[in-house]
């Protein structure tokens, strides 16, 4: 059907006579597009001022390949993409100049990420290619964008409040990931986490323009060790519990003035729904099989497609109180309890992430459980591997949904030899308040959590100490 | 998890020794980076002489945005993303020269994609937006490709064997889709298809090159008319149902011996699945929702992420029968029976797509149903409004889905007005053969038709004429 040159002038030019006439309420800003110095971009991210709700959401994810052994398809890749100077592992008679960096650090921090980026400033490279788990990818991300942004400082795109959170108004360099454990789904996300060391607890980027352009699934985890299937498990199983109950993207403020400022992390939207529930299922059912035998093949492939798609649906609707809450608990740790988690190869206190984020993952649910009923119930069917249709679930009164979630979350952790609560990694009461303290900026996080109220008043501090001393022990 | 310089070399550079070590069995080829201009591309359309079977799949959508008028975002869209000159409607006051082309025809024909490709060639755009159908969106995919492509004639992206059917190596420019019907999923796929008079049936090109980079859904359906929301609607009914039961990827031939020649068109996959049940699921319930009244705008919502999803389903999977089989009927129906759909304005004859698809409806998934009898069992589930495990379902033996799936399709048809069969559209018996003769050709979708054999000997030939007599009437 085509439409009338009319139709076509109406349609489009809507948004001609203000930045946004529909909901015409915004001073005009600067098109990103005039904004390629830095300088420019800093003067692009003013504070907005009307806090309408949000009306739209963007789902973007990378392209996956997903097969055994395609990482062998990876040089053809780089090839047919015209890459000149890739950084990664190609051997001379590929005919691509390359260079490998690998001293990526598990856990990356401020000075991991500046050593890689000023690594990559140093050489002119046309295509990146990150081969690891997520601290990876994660970093391969990071030293893309500030290759592209060669004057910029590490803290204009860290998220706001902790750093200035500007757009990305450039293209990046092609990156192609290629995942090492069923974890982080970075090879999907626009998403890069590092370790803020001077302030103890970790943030990152996520912007959509970082996302890689192919996520490559393989059999690359079959070296996986079993300690890192199930954190990197876990971290799946909260990527999807944390995205589908986030607060939906239309109650999201503010609405964006230009699309270019729609936030990667919009709230639940039906679109990442679909696979947030398709990885919490699966993980529900093949995470217990990999912690039992990681040589169960079938479930380690299984796991690499969840890891993926829950990052599709927390790359598109964002994470919440478990993540919100793992920064300070693992950042915190490395001053404080110095625990060092068993299976983990380094002489470093280490709490890695997926357990991080499990460790609060009962008293987060119990406390969101209200937010949305229906959606609690459903994960709660699936934890207890029933339907919701079932009587065991359509008898619950919405109102003991939270204390079933519990229940069922904190099992199913206990199955998997996760420590049960904060007690358990050596935290102890009197460290709940330095935990919140440290939880508090991670607004980008908070503010898709549900029923948490106003995080800088006194309401929302006072639901995350209650949500941290119920996560003490269990 | 960092890997290590001799892991990620062992990874990648199992390539090198020859194309695919791990399924060591091709002579190289060339590089498609080194095929920048269009004859050197033909040169490398070599025939592949293996024929092992697909051990991979991929997954490629275009970034999707969806809400409530969001099309007033489109000029801020292009400013973003540089654009220089667009081809489109932008009004003077943005500062961006732009043309409009609006001479795209309703199902294209090669006379109107080389006008549109000669227009386009002419001017030096930057950007694309396409307002419209999938009409008007797989049109300006085409002068988008043949754009950058300039001296490639149409037939050398044409899928084969109508077309030569190359691979597609160099970056297209930016192409932002607006649908304004709930049909194709153009706005998501990397499929054109036009009407090859000549030969009186449509084919297209189909490779994920040609995505568009946003598809933005919006209320712009509002303005369709019932008869176009209706054939739309077929359209992603049976895009789902096709794509679910495609031959999986595993049995697709030949394993391709670069990345770039895998099609878009795969097989059944675990990632289109979830899209295509999604799709499948809507569609059944709310498009009859919308032929009874077309501004219930819940269902009109709902439809178009079902088109949109559904687009991702088939777009990565591909579709078979229906499809296949559509092309010649309303191909042969401008000479043969010169059918006009009631509620379309047109003085020419038509029958739109969504009817020429659903017109096999019915006999195709009983011909399908034993090639995949628990896919086939859930669709019939689905169109009965209950589920898998539902004693009226679990009773039927699988022999019996066809027979069960033929009645339920062609009640749910006939609930929304669809002719009764080909007799219904003016077919004859006689016209048979010259149906089937007209589908021989389509390969690219009949390579994913389950149970169809070999559709070069004579089994192919004979399933198709007992699908088109079974079609005939119901």
């Amino acid at each position: 059907m085509a439409a009338s040159r009319n139709t076509i002038l109406r349609l489009i030019n809507a948004s001609q006579s203000s930045v946004c006439p529909c909901h015409g309420c915004r001073p005009a800003v600067t098109p990103a597009s005039q904004l390629q110095s830095i300088n420019q971009l800093r003067s692009f991210a003013t504070p907005v001022q009307a806090v309408e709700k949000e009306y739209a959401f963007e789902v973007a994810a990378s392209n996956l390949r997903f097969g055994d052994g395609v990482t062998a398809e990876v040089g053809m890749d780089l090839k047919n993409m015209n890459a000149r100077k890739a950084i990664a592992a190609l051997e001379a008679q590929s005919n691509l100049p390359f260079e490998v960096y690998d001293k990526v650090v598990a856990e990356p921090t401020e000075d991991s990420w500046r050593n890689a980026i000023d690594w990559a400033r140093q050489h002119d490279f046309s295509h990146f290619l990150a081969v690891g788990g997520g601290s990876v990818i994660d970093t391969a991300k990071a030293a893309n964008l500030f290759s592209v942004y060669k004057d910029a400082d590490l803290m204009d795109f860290i998220n706001a409040p902790v750093g200035k959170g500007l757009p990305i108004a450039k293209s990046l360099l092609p990156l192609i990931a290629v995942p090492t454990t069923a974890g982080t789904g970075s090879e999907t996300t626009g998403t890069a986490i590092l370790d803020i060391t001077s302030r103890s607890f970790k943030t990152g980027i996520a912007n959509r323009a970082m996302k890689p352009v192919l996520g490559i699934d393989t059999l690359n985890t079959e070296s996986c060790p079993t300690a890192v299937h199930i954190s990197a498990g876990l971290d799946v199983l909260f990527h999807s519990m944390e995205s589908y109950t986030a607060i939906p993207y239309t109650e999201r403020t503010p609405r964006p003035s230009n699309p270019i400022l729609r936030p990667a992390y919009q709230g639940s939207n039906p679109v990442a729904d679909i696979f947030s529930l398709w990885a919490l299922q699966t993980t529900v059912k093949y995470l217990p099989r990999i912690a039992k035998n990681r040589d169960d093949s079938e479930a380690r492939k299984q796991m690499l497609l969840a890891s993926s798609f829950a990052g599709i649906g927390f790359g598109n609707a964002g994470v919440h109180l478990c993540h919100g809450m793992s920064y300070p608990i693992s950042g915190l740790n490395k001053k404080g309890p110095k625990y060092k988690h068993a299976g983990y190869i380094t002489d470093l206190p280490i709490i890695p992430h997926g357990i991080s984020v499990a460790l609060t993952g009962p008293a987060v649910f119990q406390f969101t459980a209200p937010s949305s009923p229906d959606r609690h119930r459903r994960a709660l069917a699936i934890f207890n591997g029933t339907t919701e249709s079932d009587p065991s679930i359509t008898k619950i009164a919405d109102s003991e949904l939270g204390p079933h979630l519990y229940e069922s979350i904190a099992r199913f952790l206990d199955g998997l030899g996760v420590p049960r609560g904060l007690k358990a990694v050596g935290y102890k009461a009197s460290d709940v308040e330095k935990l919140v303290q440290g939880t508090l900026p991670q607004r980008r996080v908070l503010d898709l959590a549900p029923g948490i109220g106003d995080i800088i008043g006194s309401d929302g501090k006072e639901h995350l100490t209650k949500i941290m001393e119920n996560s003490l022990e269990y």
